[in-house]
């Protein structure tokens, strides 16, 4: 099946910098019914196959992905393969091109280089799904971040929300920072010099640490310890006592306020241990979150 | 269930040089059943369980057999293990029996070692599918180019296809040969000296470039680009220009010959980067044939 | 659904040394009740969802696993994923946490460092099943040797059972010997001194080679090859004259002694080529019973 290019595009979840708050309600409204439905396999995509196509190793994220898809009863291959970065864009254009070819309904995918998936979605004809590209965007990662924010503080207008750490390198960051303005949030960035995104300080303010922890939600961006050797992250210890999310600071944080981080977390770099099963943490909650938002997504995608 | 060694032999798919032409005839004819058929999974295969084996990596290939086996409802097994040059043979068989072992009904099976495939075919009581063993044969590869050229020109009688490039190490450019013969197609070769099989001139003539591009088929071949540190290859480049599909050269092409390669392409060495996609490429047009061929295949095997 | 500890604790698989006589005797009858079984698919875990969790590398074990989920009916979903040394327990905990969070039903484990798995249990409510764990246990290896055992000798009560080899780093060693125990066999080990493991020495004692060879089970351990680098194996050669299961050997056990080795076999080193597959060998058998062992482990973990 051939579909129109707008047709196609409402299918495809490329990023949300362009997702009206209409339509990012709606998959979260989803999300909610398929977090309801106590049956785990609901076969609404029997006979349709999916490919998970990651050119960029993620075993926790491709997991989700097929936990949402094998539960609405899909068909489901892996496709894993690491690209190098000399031949990336044609080489993962040819790769999906072909698996277009034998026959996917959808496809999910990762990849390392920015720019590539939008020159994919407007030569591929089946509906892609972003699983993360670059430091560009991850979706459904923020989806299931704003699902987590709504189902604790019943709604996201208004709520405050700071992103803390390697903003520069974090496609989670900009995922979020689109999708909470859209709907109202008020963002907040807090990153050392050398790891911020000077572009997105139009979008949003930089503010101190201190100020960041008054905020309605925490949410703490993964540090890429290999940063360390590049010299953007002088010591990971440093970086923990003026970024971390400590017990000291966990401590203060106001009772109301939520933690957050997509993981892999490093503990006691970005977010001390003590911290990460915290009361107020919902690291695991949010994993549990991205099933239902993905479930969402794939529908959408193929219905 | 055992199976006498001739029934074996009827449902294991080794290679296509000991194939009759009824034989491959009516494989390309199931192909076209399966092509014909709407429903994405037709369950004929419903709780029989199929391993694939690769001890080379391939996931394009994998892919293309596990999207066959699905669609007719097969329990999919995948099974990827390097195995050192030292213990091939019998490290090979090793597994392979533990698998049939375990209760598998069929085996998809890639390998490097040249021999290695006959021999485990005659203990192991289960069919097996070459998916690619050396650069001996990929006969499925060859059935679905032949599918692809039949489709296209109504009959393979009479056919003139040129194979040009790395015959030496090409099991594609082996079991093609071995099969458009048996369908009574005139095959020419044509390689630099480094990169022919000089026992293959006794079926085909090797023929100087411009010669090779009057077919009705130029069918281009993969040149591994590691080969070029080991002398074979003096440059990707000179390559290029004097064995490579140009833009220069497919502009020549008479109308009516197809282009075909069997992928993944290295653009602009084997074949120009314009060309991949000409309007008289056939090459993803022979990936979407992969599937209902390998659905003939593995029907064939577990009938 | 959450359980309590104790009834986690009957579901969950971690190892042998606790578990009583009456316990692997009715899993062991339980897998002959699957064995006895003519289809292939049985969906009792139909809908629910196991997690293959391979934090050290095995696709045997992992396939073999697979084969016993996929005939009862589950969706099932593998995660592979090396782990450093250093990040070892905690990242573990929080990868087996994040797919608890995700909805799986049950989680097969494999991982290297000894003592984790514990833990992980008691901070986990789905069932685990232990693949391997370090030098520690792999208690269905273990229960598919007794099965082995079982079906070809009728009981295993004064069953002389010799384990030779590297003692030392085996966990299949030790989960025989603890549940060889149980169910009364007697057990003998045989090893070079660097391979021994002198507290196993309380449980059962240390034979020269010639004594070992006296009984009605020989079982041969794999020999870790890269050990030799370690100096802990002096040559392959002169260990396979000194405890490996030569011809020679062979050729003097009584009629009535089967021959195991839990696989992968180094062949020539702790056991002949011609060995492997000599009548008396039950070490394919072994792999096929491996199968409805596990439909019997994870029925229980599910159940």
């Amino acid at each position: 099946m051939t579909m129109t290019a707008s047709a196609m595009k409402e299918h495809s979840l490329l990023g949300l910098k362009d997702l009206s708050a209409s339509e990012i309600g709606s998959i979260l409204d989803r999300a909610a019914y398929w977090e309801s439905r106590s049956e785990k396999v609901i076969p609404v995509l029997k006979d349709r196959f999916v490919a998970n196509m990651f050119f960029e190793n993620s075993t926790r994220t491709r997991f989700s992905f097929e936990m949402a898809e094998k539960r609405l009863g899909a068909q489901v291959l892996n496709f894993a393969a690491a690209v190098s970065s000399v031949e990336k864009g044609e080489s993962i254009y040819d790769t999906v091109r072909t698996l277009e070819s034998m026959g996917i309904d959808a496809g999910v995918i990762r990849l390392k280089p920015v720019g590539v998936l939008a020159e994919l979605a407007s030569r591929i004809s089946v509906p892609l799904v972003n699983a993360g590209d670059g430091n560009n965007e991850h979706p459904t990662q923020a989806l299931l971040d704003l699902y987590t924010m709504k189902k604790h503080f019943g709604e996201l207008k208004g709520l405050k929300v700071s992103i803390i750490g390697d903003i520069k390198h974090s496609r989670v960051a900009r995922s979020n920072l689109w999708a909470l303005q859209a709907m109202g949030a008020e963002v907040k960035l807090c990153a050392p010099e050398s790891m911020q995104a000077p572009e997105l300080g139009r979008y949003a303010p930089y503010v101190p640490m201190d100020e960041a922890l008054c905020a309605d939600v925490v949410m703490m961006l993964r540090v890429q310890l290999e940063r360390h050797a590049e010299g953007l992250l002088k010591s990971p210890d440093q970086y923990r006592l003026q970024y971390g999310l400590t017990e000291e600071r966990a401590a203060k944080l106001a009772p109301h306020v939520i933690i957050m981080h997509p993981a892999p977390v490093n503990r006691n770099v970005e977010i001390d241990d003590a911290v990460v099963e915290h009361p107020q943490s919902r690291i695991f909650t949010q994993m549990a979150n991205g099933v239902p938002i993905r479930m969402a997504v794939m529908e959408r995608a193929l219905k």
